[in-house]
């Protein structure tokens, strides 16, 4: 007998990652799209809210009012900052999971009104919160009620450095990310600085410093790698609407090259299914992985300096978002961990 | 008992249409992929030539010399036009199926030498050869042993205006066919002209009058509607990868309008999965069939000039190559039509 | 004795429009940039609203409330449609001259309600003004007080449409313009559908029928050749952001044929600094006329349709507004006509 | 009496740094292009190779071989690497002024063989040239007879640190460069990689370790600031034609900040036309600085890590080499310096 659906809620589905979310859930064979929510949109259709989702079997899907959401098994939360902390704790409550794309439960308490500027109204659920970045902790993920997603820059950031620090190869201290993004990485509310006309041609540094990946960074690597990091980081918008690359430097420690980073990768991500680690001097490409859930990742040291150099491309919808989501959702239901998750980019 | 796997070749494996329909045959369970065939890049794996598929199955496959193809059932040709008329008779003539991506079969013979500047040297199998559109002409293709899948520009000009000319809402003579497309399109070979400097910013016809589509589009309208028409066509390069846009305009014949032209283009394309007629007023976008089999259709009436306008959407390279030649395979081998297609675009 | 500088009032001066007259005029010996009207950005300096110009002797320069313009000899409009018919006659008046950027003074009273869903507030001051396409009007607009500045669509239009018809070389009717235009059109108000992760790799029609620029069209057309004509127009939206390709498709009459086309482009133009008509076989481009004033115009007949086909090229912010406006401005003052213009495309 | 104009040759004509020199040029007043030189297009005319400059002034001037080139006062080279080593010593000897927009006379002799994999040829030229970046070295290059013209990601890293060095707020060893280029930096010739189907929604690394703007960033540096540096450097693709982003990294010293930082900036460029320091908080962006010879800089420090980041946009073409050059051949020439550059960019 085949086992009744998972019965899945989309919280703040008419956004990009919430359309995300439902375009890969559509390949989903034991999830139900039980309830699409997002308060503005409220009363639309699937395909009112995310016309290209028109021919598929969700297209009549209503959207509803987050409160009306009801008769589910896990939530996905797919809102802006702040709304997640306020909505989840009730579900938990009730024995819903939540998986929360939102950066709601991804740090310390302490760290929220620097970096997030509210003070945190549910401490005491940050402590069961598991940051779901399978490759890393992905026994964790398997036993998680929360799941706090994490963000697209620190993903790579974390898959890259994580084997090397656990290592010793490169220093903890003194660590810079540069990163590139697209523009749907700032969502899809109409602004001036992201209209095409403003973004074709142009390259520029955005919240500097102060963005609050850094200090996510600094505790996914220290989780992983058991030791604390500084992280200094500079995000860029370039004219590209999917991917994120991250261009990590580190003191590189004696005896540390090219090879011995490249095969430390190679050994860490053996088997995964989602981490492509490149060949030394092979160099990663956000184009080859848009559309899948792979990150590619790649790593050299500059000899006559010692510096190490490791970037890691993804794309920001999918394993930066939607994609890593139902990657930690099949986990925590007991599903094949790659279900409905694509490994082949959509190219050129 | 389940049925051992259609074994298929794909030919002309490294280029974009080539890698299209490897990254799509992936998705389908009932096809096994038993040659990829490349002249001048055999010898690598498919995750060399196609490094956005490495992370799957397929990705160590080999690309091997046309001419070692052996043990298949079907073969799907994506070679330069004048590579499948010499390559494929032999292989029919084994009882091979083929699929034909490039223009070697759709047109009478006496067509070849002024559109493609060769005499065709094999005529007798143009007359065998079905032309391979599916929602106009399903029933042929079901018994094809050949079939010539249509180019990316007559596919939604075919689609568009032929319910309208078997109604009569359309003159059949004087339809002018404005087309435009993005890059893939020019395929993959190196070209001052496609760079990315000579491209962005860039906005140009090309190649008029004299486009090879013109004649397979007044073909495909008079073996879908019955009778001859007179087409003007006017291709142009824009600014993106995916996608083909073509609006057709046409003299509307008395009475017709915007809400007759919709219906009757509904009632035509009613179940079909891969066909979206949109309501009259909402125009069509070719970024939200990006990634998905589905043509987008519009129809409307100018009531001040008599003019009919159709504009239609698809990605060139599915519904306008790879998609359709295994929409087509589905249909021949006796799949069910749509399995491994997807109609959900991958936006943004 | 030097002249005293013409003193210039931009209103709009925000928008991108009035930011290219700006850019323009700076290069201009015989012009003083005396007022900066915008009342949105009103208290701003030029480099706040445009930080491309921060660099210029004009950075400095406040941007006012409109009401404030005093002590200038021309306004330039950069205004949305419907305002500069109100601001205007009292200006002109006062002996102030004008060009109207917008649609304001383009067309008869009796369009207006149609076209532009208001009725015209100042029918009797639509008599005086002159359509400022020199190329075809030069000698109106050496006399004229206020200056209808043509749109951008219409402006290669009746370029490439007006010598062709006043030889009898195509028919009046059954024109049919299918335009292409990047997004800088639009305008620089934050909007969805504008936004980067909208528009790339988006190609659409809009405003079907009933753009504002068609009856502008027939317009421009009737007053260059001297006879009505029927003009349908779909204008669409490509992935760039400046530029506007219009692609005119025409019924050729007996004889015409693609080097005679040609040739009457060729005469008619021929001395003209900012048009380019194309050998025979050559295709225009966008990007080949960005920044200039130029337009690029081609001619082509499709002997088996009996087609003509005239595409025209140009930058919408330039030569399709604020280039042409200054050309304007150049005639009516008796400067030279290409003062501060560039032949002399921005390239790649 | 005028004087007569100073007769300038172009070498490397038809490339993309070539046509943009003609293009700056032919808005100078005391300047003749009195030579186009290029040996695989000789024979055509400026508007063969360059379609976009058709409608100047120098559009029917032959592009000839190199070796005919004769009466001439300055040669501007735009060709490859290697190139000015061999062709530039005789015109020099005859009294023939040269600027090398080329790496041929950027570093001193022992590192030719490393950086740019040739032994250099003229050692002792090597000496006699003047590193071409006006801001920092103005009055050598007013009495250059040979001007190595920087690369375009060496002018903003060493406009952006050496008053930082200078003023010890900055620890020389251990800075890091991660640079972001458009596609006009990798030249005009044909290359997969560089096609508009590779490139759109790509972002990737390219040549590391071994850039060869690494060694010149630190010899710059050195020549400005006094004292040895070291830096690694990673230079990146992004969509886009034009426009290079530098974001450099260094450790602050104690008591450096933001403020103080921006402050040292404004100072050392204090009435320079081209470097435009940006008030502490706002961000540098290419595409406001595209078409015009300006560098925008922005510099910020991270009190948490003790990090200094200088950011550095800039146009590669203008700035970054034509533009510059024309800047050091002003000041050779005793021109006034801004002759022909524009300080307005080309927006949006």
């Amino acid at each position: 007998m085949r086992a009744p659906a998972l019965r899945v809620a989309v919280l703040g589905a008419s956004g990009y990652s919430g359309g995300e979310i439902v375009r890969i859930l559509l390949e989903h064979p034991a999830v139900e799209i039980a309830f699409l929510g997002a308060n503005r949109s409220a009363g639309a259709t699937l395909a009112g809210v995310h016309p290209h989702l028109a021919g598929t079997r969700a297209a009549g899907l209503l959207v509803r009012p987050l409160e009306e959401m009801d008769g589910i098994d896990v939530a996905l939360f797919a809102l802006p900052h702040g709304a997640c902390a306020g909505l989840a704790p009730p579900l938990l409550e009730r024995g819903i999971r939540v998986v929360d794309l939102s950066g709601d439960f991804r740090l310390p308490a302490a760290a929220y009104p620097e970096w997030y500027g509210f003070e945190h109204p549910v401490a005491a659920w940050l402590d069961k919160a598991v940051y779901g970045l399978p490759e890393l902790f992905r026994d964790q993920v398997r036993e998680a009620v929360l799941v706090a997603n994490p963000g697209c820059y620190p993903t790579p950031v974390a898959l890259g450095l994580a084997p090397l620090l656990r290592e010793g190869l490169i220093q903890p201290d003194g660590i810079l990310v540069d990163g590139k993004s697209g523009l749907s990485g700032a969502g899809r509310k109409a602004d001036e600085g992201a209209m095409f006309a403003s973004t074709e041609e142009s390259v520029r540094p955005y919240r500097f410093p102060g963005h609050q990946h850094t200090p996510e960074m600094e505790r996914a690597l220290e989780l992983a790698a058991g030791a604390p990091t500084s992280v200094a980081f500079v995000p860029h918008l370039v004219p590209a609407v999917r991917g994120v690359l991250v261009t990590c430097y580190a003191r590189a420690t004696r005896g540390a090259t090219t090879e011995i980073l490249t095969d430390v990768l190679d050994s860490a991500y053996a088997g995964e299914p989602f981490v492509r680690v490149l060949p030394a001097g092979t160099m990663v490409d956000t184009k080859r992985v848009r559309g899948s859930n792979v990150v590619e990742l790649q790593a050299g040291v500059d000899p006559r300096t010692g510096t190490a150099v490791v970037a890691g491309a993804l794309d920001n919808l999918v394993k930066g978002a939607a994609g890593q989501a139902i990657q930690n959702l099949n986990l925590m239901a007991g599903f094949d961990e790659t279900t409905a998750l694509s490994t082949a980019g959509i190219y050129p």
